[in-house]
């Protein structure tokens, strides 16, 4: 059996978003930029998945653009919303996605910005008198924290965050990676100026997002060039990502509360097997709490193995279970995680996130739980 | 009959291409930062395209860098390459893409750098000893020139820039999007520092491409984000558009002189056949000279006529023909092309640009030309 619990690095693309993605490879080639037919009908697939994803998100077509993914987008709301709103403090958290601090720590270091970093809890809630105090003291800062953390599950308060930073003038970036498709966001009424996604996070293609700017804050582009998204971004469009991103979103929506208790299901099973099996288990991060915390993901910490010391991902993998250490994108076996370095985690215990999706199954829950078993049986 | 003359604007993608594609669509969608096995398997697609992207063009897989498109490489390239090797000097032409002259507008908006533009001919030829005399008073700048352009097909003399560049101690950017996979880039002695790729310039899939750039001229990253790309990018790889360049490229090098003879073929029919049929029929920039200019792109400029005066393309697209006014990025009918205006091409005179590929045929050719004349005859 192979069993992929990694759905917060990347998730199967659904057949179907295959399907909508595929007459833009064979058929309609056309440069959407060109004024002839080739060119009209895909130019039209392009604004049809914008109106859509405006449509689910209760946003305007004019507020969405789309980007090569989550990171792009990042980038583009970090640093063209400070440089177009002459914004020099930015506020974060240790524990943002390397999309958002290595990107505002790059700023710092060009000396385009100054930047104050959250505390945080072990549960990894940021501390929202600090923010305060700090909106107070630097008026017109740009806020970036994510929704929800992608290692620990841990779920931001939008609401609280927002309020504040509007009622200090700030602009508030919203990492909204790991819950777009899985969440519903109502932008109109969010109190966020921007957020972001990247569709493979829910069964659309890698390499394909978009980025949402509410109109009021509207900001230059990150990468120039042609006329394209309403000027907003140069490029020749990923018209087979931009025709993924919308459909893979419509049916996210489409299932959203099934997909979310089928989903809540297996972390749940998969939580309470898994404590009955393993003696001196603990959580990290929030991914503990069933109600309030990213109900795709569950951070296990194991106590103290000989055997499976700095292996037991190995150990797993070779048992054909695929789960994760910290986000993927910095999983080199040696550089361990920036969010349970700041959680102060116990280095001597094992952390493992196993992240879910619709496409698991309970079956798969018991299989790995009984591997898990047998790799800790001989050190318990 | 419907005929696709604009395949400088884009071109259809290859069936093998979209067949190379599918499986990591549909099996592999592990996420090649993962170390489990599901993203191992997608890695290494990644570092075997990585491969033969850089066997073919004879460069180091160090150099090459996948990104997504065209646009974000020219971007990368030019912002980086100047703050990585404090440049505050840059070199560019009136006729290069909007992808290389926005971007170093902006630049110079920002006051990051100091721009000179070098004076053109009527063929589009830049003046090589103002180059020189700019370099020689600004050591340290960077030179942005395109190899072929992308509206009248002039081919800049990179050897001549390149030595120019490098007795300067200059870096050399060159936008080689409309070469790529349609003539042989020998990187290792080519003197130029970077050079960029969009696949759907070559069968390919749009919004992927890539960057080369020269060891010794390293540059700092444009997104920031995750470890991807050996530090270079941030950001969950477009895997398919990844494995798309690849493939693209390798089928582009397998018959290219095969190809070549093809297009050339088409283009002189067009060119000669047009030329019969219209009297007083000229031609834009160097793209009537068979021999000396880029063999995909023959840029027509037609006599005036009350019949088609600012609707030709549009009569073209009635009769199914899709050809261009000027790049597709910047196609709006309204804006008419900043390479024709550096040319001062007389505006009463209709310009066409039509563009080839190897899947054209002189069928298509009889017929496109019929209705040129068509068009043309109640006014000639
Ligand atoms: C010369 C040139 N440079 C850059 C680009 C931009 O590349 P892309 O379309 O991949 O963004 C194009 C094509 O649109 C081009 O013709
Ligand atoms: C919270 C968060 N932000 C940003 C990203 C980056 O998005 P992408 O992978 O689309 O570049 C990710 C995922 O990798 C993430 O989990």
């Amino acid at each position: 059996m192979r069993v992929y619990f990694d759905n917060a690095a990347t998730t199967a693309m659904d057949d179907r978003v295959i399907e909508a993605m595929l007459p833009f490879m064979k058929q309609h080639y056309g440069n959407p930029s060109s004024v002839h037919s080739h060119g009209r009908e895909v130019r039209s697939a392009i604004e049809k998945a914008r109106k859509k994803v405006a449509e689910l998100l209760n946003a305007s077509p004019a507020e969405i653009f789309f980007t090569s993914g989550g990171t792009e987008a990042d980038n583009t709301a970090l640093v063209c919303g400070m440089e177009t709103h002459g914004i020099t403090h930015a506020i974060t958290s240790p524990i943002e996605h390397h999309a958002v601090l290595h990107t505002l720590e790059e700023c710092a270091k060009k000396g385009k910005v100054k930047l104050s970093l959250l505390e945080v809890n072990e549960k990894g809630e940021v501390n929202l008198d600090q923010l305060k105090a700090l909106l107070e003291k630097h008026p017109n800062s740009l806020v970036s924290l994510m929704h929800a953390n992608n290692e620990i599950g841990t779920i931001n308060d939008l609401e609280a965050i927002g309020q504040l930073a509007r009622e200090h003038g700030a602009f508030f970036h919203c990492d909204t990676v790991q819950t777009m498709g899985h969440y519903v966001h109502d932008l109109k009424n969010l109190p966020v100026d921007s957020v972001v996604a990247g569709a493979h996070k829910f069964h659309g293609p890698k390499g394909a997002g978009f980025l949402f700017v509410r109109k009021e804050k509207k900001i230059h582009p990150f990468i120039y060039g042609g006329a394209q998204e309403r000027n907003m971004r140069g490029g020749t469009e990923n018209v087979i990502g931009i025709v993924g991103v919308a459909k893979a979103l419509e049916l996210a929506y489409e299932d959203m509360a099934a997909h979310r208790d089928h989903i809540t299901a297996i972390k749940k099973a998969f939580k309470s097997q898994l404590e009955e099996a393993i003696p001196g288990l603990g959580f990290n991060g929030a991914s503990a709490d069933l109600d309030n915390s990213l109900y795709t993901v569950l951070n296990v910490s194991l106590p103290p193995s000989e055997e499976n010391r700095g292996m037991l991902l190995f150990n797993l993998d070779l048992n054909g279970i695929s789960a994760s250490g910290g986000s993927a994108c910095s999983s080199g076996a040696t550089v361990g995680s920036h969010v349970l370095r700041a959680l102060n985690h116990n280095p001597e215990r094992e952390s493992v996130r196993f992240s879910f999706s619709r496409f698991n199954t309970l079956e798969e829950v018991k299989y790995a739980v009984d591997k898990i078993k047998e790799l800790y049986a001989v050190s318990v």
